[in-house]
């Protein structure tokens, strides 16, 4: 079922701060800034060729990293992102093997625009995991 | 300077639990358990397409995950490894940069047999970062 790794995405504090690094410190390819406010958070991209990392940085209220960065105020490795051809098939089958699927089990619109799905952190021992279908 | 993802490391408590999560609930093409000593962790490696997964469980005393594991007792992200083409002058760029390297700042061989450093996670927003050769 599991597919390429689309993604890791690490929530930041600061994304100026953080692309600042990530370019300068790490000499990588980091893309504009791209306000995302349906999803609470701005993005950049950084292509590494085979996947690429994602920073995000809370915007707006009630961001869904917020909670993550008052526990982890320096920022962390919030989730990993998997391709999957078919969320549907994929979500039935994670239901049937007992995975939780969070929210109401219905697909959202990612970052890509794509349907994705966030799978419990707690099923995967400690690794917030997203599907998207590609 | 930064090259592919080489893989994202997750520590977790329990190696075959984990590994049976991956191919039983998620699908993954999981590898046999290898037990490298000489990093203090048995890992199994689960390959994507595009890059791979490691699940490390601690093996012996003073294992480098095992204080993770302390604070994360389900297991979590533990890092991210890019590849470099010449580890010694990614090494002096980071350092002029003014990033920190783990250990004596001189490579070892890693989990696959190339050398590999380690960076300070406070020096990349809460994200240990291993480069290896390739």
């Amino acid at each position: 079922m599991l597919g390429r790794l689309n993604h890791v995405a690490i929530a930041v504090p600061d994304l100026a701060a953080a692309a600042a690094v990530y370019e300068g410190t790490l000499g990588a390819q980091v893309s504009a800034p791209q306000p995302l406010p349906e999803h609470g958070v701005t993005v950049v991209f950084i292509d590494l060729g085979n996947t690429k990392v994602e920073l995000l940085e809370p915007l707006g209220e009630g961001s869904p990293i917020a909670g993550f960065l008052e526990k982890n105020p320096s920022g962390g490795m919030h989730h990993l992102c998997y391709e999957v051809d078919d969320i549907l098939a994929a979500r039935d089958r994670l239901l049937a093997e007992g995975a939780r699927v969070l929210g109401d089990g219905e697909p959202k619109a990612g970052a890509h625009g794509k349907p994705v799905l966030f799978l419990h952190p707690k099923d995967f021992f400690g690794t917030l995991v997203e599907i998207e279908e590609v």
